[in-house]
């Protein structure tokens, strides 16, 4: 790319940039090694030219664009299968190969939950005799996978799930069946038409009781033919906001047999004669569960950032009004709103990111000490995972929505490539557990956690700790400064859940059973949890930040400072409401926290379209007509348009078949 | 439909409801003959069997869906010119019929800018000979045809606009150009391949000056061929979040010449040697933008009630989790989070119809006011369509999102119908004044007001008198009623159009141009504009509930006397932060509006149903698996998903196209 065919805005915009955009990428990426091999692998990908569209996606009816994932999907395997050979299975930070999807398959690969799912649920569950049988299978794809769980009656609930898996001891077979409507599997991801085995979670049933669900490998279409197998009904369930191209899929059994030892047998165990045998605790599998939406955290926060990379450059392009009269049209990134809409979602960005990458670090702690035998930390990890999860997602779907609005009518345009970061993040707040589920599964530790301080028990979980200075009804003695701020959080956070503590207790003081208690302070207890949450996201991404400033250059670390300081100075106004409750903030700390807000916009500025650049998210990967790094916004916009099979013909056949025919008509 | 088959549930939320469901109905839709029409017109739409989808939009491609769209409009279009013939172009309510086109096109008509900006603005912006001339054309459709104005390069700032239409005397014609790509037309509806005219909005040139923008009438594609006419570069510009049948185009001229008639009159003129002649004012034209900004709340508010029926409605059909062992699963609504996410909706869906509703008459007066030469009113009505239209779409949009998360896994699917709503409702949020914009507009006339009262001026536009009372800075006397809280919201109004004012004169004071201190106050002036927004909506949902209830029956008074305290507390409990600065509201007053709230939900909860069965949409206009006035929620699900070609064959081609080659090559 020469730099004279960039948009002028855009390159005095990166005259003016403060710090080394280099240093700043290789930070984000979390080292230079990192970003080398990161870019090489790009490079090799996006080289290939079979994963280039000759159409775009959108114009294609929703079976080309299957038929044409498949392709694409199978391209990526092989490259994948090759450069993933000498990986471990679990990386040691959270993976950056997702970046190359938005890249090719542009939505989610019909290959996705065997790449995910499929393969950790063998490498967790199965013992070592089934690990050595299936893995290999898994990994060439001879066994292609997914994991089917949720059925159409039941999602959060597992314990309703409805398939039965019935062991007959006479042929040592397990028979799978659904018997109602609602049991059908529903939404496992390439289901529909592309997985000829899956993961199968069933109550189990043997020796005349039920044994609740466990998890079995099922093969369910022929290898040769691909047919389904006798006894399986199996399809894809039909168009979504996203994932067009993830061929999610249900699937129903009528008396279907398969092996004993086709039940994943690590934790539990059928005998041949039938008798069942529970070998190690259930809360391992929370550790599957755990990892999976960890990467949530990740992708949500890579897809905020694509979203917030777009909109600044767009808005750096873009002019328009004309407050002074005889002046040019300014930049639309130099009005206020603008600025106010946008560079949260930066900071956003670089928080969630840094949270993501703290929260793999203590994960893998975590399942070290538990392959140790250590299951002590899994509580909180779990509190933590829920509510990140929701938390994250919910912002980043309400960021890409911010991004997309500042970008005007452009931004409702497909080939602006928002609408997809929107439809795919958003589908993140309900899949792996729903965000109202998830943050009550986390209240639920906070309020075990507030009883332990009310014992007098000191012995707090380290994220937790916190709540030790908030345990006596006083309120927080505000600051106006960063700590001040995330003191302060932690004050609303304590306050919410004494609050919900307090309202469950009342409930139950007033005769209501404890589930009833629950649900009647089941806001309450949202809320708290929510508050803990960003306690969390502000303390990591502060002490993150504040810790990499010893190794990074003043200039870059004065910018990624200013970040941080946005972030607090947002949620604190967000919540002002909250802190008001609960500190002893004034109109006058409110009115400065107002001010420093608006003078941190105006010093994030100059930098906002080098935050972006520093992002490093080739155009490929942006896929946008509004992003890419050379600002020809309104180019782009009109080659795609001419894409459209709609414009290779000057009179579309409806105006002879329809139109005419009706002036016809009218004229009778 | 006999009750045999209706869900057992939804069977049994009925038999609880309280208030008389036809009262409720008649109410929603302003009297009894209202409804009678409404249904009798519904009944002649859903009655042609052509207008009936074999295979659901979904799975269609970009161009059968067009071709499909113009199809059913033109059997709508017919339908429509015999029903509407007799009746005033602005009707005295807001237009019901927009109801049938989802239950027809699904999505947005190609001719829907033709039904309203093309036959509004000829019938506003032409002179009576002009109108005669093109009204019946238009009205037959013989001239089908689209507005122009927005380009690639401008939105918002008109004055902006690039194409030049330049008076030439020799000829009496006007040559159109579009002298940049930025220049080019971008998005109205139906100028792809729909229209054969257009009113095009350039910059006028005569006698060597310019005279700024005027519309102009133009033909652009041949009456009988449809082929664009030489000069002229037109097309669609691909795929956006909904309008996916709208067709909306662009459209370029090249030295494109059109007769000097061809200009709109009414207001301005070209003589035949070139002089230009401003006849009426320019705001004039505000007119036709405050019918379509009403009808956007209107459309709004519509489209939230269909959410919040399919949201309600499934889950009363819904069961999930089991809180007591051996209890059976509850259903989903009897979860409080689960109320608290849907009931605020129903709350809202009621409120912007009446909203609405007083809106249009309203500006029906102002309208009959202009008529007579009184323009008075017309920053009032101004002002107020604004801020209505941009907090009403940013409401609905934000509550259809929560009403499809609240429907966990299948709200994501498209045969819900939530995605559509969501994507043609934050469409609103951007066409006709993007809503940070409108805001603006409505400040500046909160700051003039404002001016005003500081100078002593008592003499008020009528919505804006309750600032007097908030003259003096003196914290308003909190009191949790209804009363209260509203004056507690005008308190809040009041506050922050005095901190924008205060602001912005901090500003021009510290030697900033007016310009500039506007862009610094900007984030001060959008919140006052929201803030005074809300006062209105609270007021008028609370004062027409008030005054219906002289003639409702005491039982619906009663639900919907709780519909307005539960929007009124909803409101206090958000934006208590703001509340908390500008009145002694105290914390002991929001731990009872928190528990009131508690209170309310747990006394709509039985009404839920029949308040979503009150809104009256039929199922087709709902076009929801979830939503279905029967409940058969998991029988449509798998009803639509059998529907997919994909589940047409057992085998897609694609397996023997890529995913055995890929076996074969991995064998390598």
């Amino acid at each position: 790319m020469t730099s004279t065919k960039v948009n002028v805005d855009l390159v005095r915009e990166r005259a003016k940039c403060t710090f080394d955009l280099k240093e700043l990428i290789h930070f984000v990426d979390g080292g230079e090694e990192i970003t080398s091999e990161r870019k090489a692998f790009e490079e090799t990908v996006l080289a290939i030219k079979e994963l280039k569209d000759d159409i775009p996606e959108d114009y294609l009816s929703h079976k080309e664009r299957y038929e044409n994932a498949i392709r694409k999907a199978c391209i990526l395997r092989e490259l994948r299968v090759r450069h993933d050979q000498n990986k471990p299975l679990i990386p040691e930070k959270p993976t950056y190969v997702y970046n190359i999807l938005p890249a090719t398959i542009k939505d989610i690969s019909p290959f996705f939950l065997h790449e995910s799912m499929f393969i950790a649920t063998i490498w967790g569950l199965m013992n070592d005799e089934q690990k050595a049988e299936w893995l290999p299978k898994a990994m060439e794809m001879k066994a292609i996978g997914t994991y089917a769980q949720t059925e159409l009656g039941h999602g959060t609930f597992l314990r309703g799930l409805e398939t039965t898996a019935t062991y007959d001891p006479e042929t040592e077979e397990f028979i799978l069946n659904t018997p109602t409507l609602t049991a059908y599997k529903w939404w496992p991801g390439g289901l529909g038409h592309t997985v000829n085995h899956c993961i199968v979670v069933a109550q189990l049933y043997t020796q005349g009781k039920c044994h609740g669900i466990q998890p079995f490998i099922v093969q369910i279409r022929d290898l040769e033919t691909h047919m389904p197998l006798p006894g399986v009904h199996v399809g894809e369930i039909g168009p979504k906001m996203g994932f067009q191209t993830a061929n999610n899929g249900f699937l129903g059994f009528k008396n279907f047999r398969i092996p004993r030892k086709n039940m994943l047998m690590r934790n539990s165990e059928v005998k041949k004669d039938g008798t069942f045998v529970r070998s190690r605790s259930d809360k391992l599998t929370y550790g599957t569960m755990v990892i999976v939406r960890v990467n949530i955290v990740n992708d949500a926060a890579m897809q905020l950032s694509a979203a917030a990379i777009i909109a600044v450059r767009y808005s750096a392009v873009r002019h328009q009004s004309q407050p002074k009269p005889n002046e040019p049209e300014p930049q639309i990134l130099d009005y206020v709103t603008q600025q106010r809409k946008l560079f949260i979602n930066i900071a956003t960005g670089h928080a969630l990111r840094i949270v993501g990458r703290w929260l793999w670090k203590t994960m893998l702690g975590v399942l070290q000490n538990i392959s140790e035998g250590n299951l002590e930390q899994l509580p909180e990890l779990h509190a933590l995972s829920c509510c990140l999860k929701a938390v994250c997602t919910q912002d980043c779907t309400a960021g890409i929505e911010q991004c997309r609005l500042a970008c005007g009518g452009h931004g409702y345009m497909k080939s602006s490539n928002l609408p997809l970061l929107y439809g795919l993040t958003t589908a993140a707040m309900t899949y792996e557990g729903e965000n109202t589920v998830l943050l009550l599964q986390t209240a639920r530790f906070l309020l075990k956690t507030w009883t332990q301080i009310l014992e007098g028990d000191t012995k707090l979980n380290p994220t937790v700790l916190y709540l030790l200075n908030f345990a006596k009804p006083t309120d927080y003695r505000w600051e106006n400064t960063n700590q001040g701020i995330i003191k302060g959080f932690q004050a609303v956070a304590a306050g919410k859940i004494k609050t919900a503590y307090d309202t469950a207790m009342k409930h139950v003081g007033a005769g209501k059973s404890q589930e009833e208690a629950w649900n009647l302070a089941s806001i309450q207890l949202v809320e708290a949890s929510e508050a803990h949450c960003r306690v969390i996201i502000c303390e990591v991404f502060s002490n993150e930040i504040q810790r990499a400033s010893n190794t990074l250059s003043p200039n870059l670390s004065r910018v990624l400072q200013q970040l941080v300081e946005l972030y607090l100075v947002h949620w604190a106004l967000e919540k002002k409401g909250d802190i008001l409750l609960y500190s002893t903030i004034s109109r006058d700390d409110i009115a400065a926290l107002r001010i420093r807000y608006e003078e941190l916009l105006a010093l994030i500025r100059p930098n906002a379209v080098g935050l972006a650049d520093g992002f490093d998210f080739r155009d490929e990967v942006l896929n946008s007509t509004l992003g890419a790094y050379d600002g020809r916004v309104y180019e782009r916009l009109m080659e795609e348009a001419l894409k459209s099979p709609l414009n290779a013909e000057p009179v579309n056949s409806s105006f002879h078949k329809y139109i005419k025919p009706f002036w016809e008509k009218a004229k009778l």
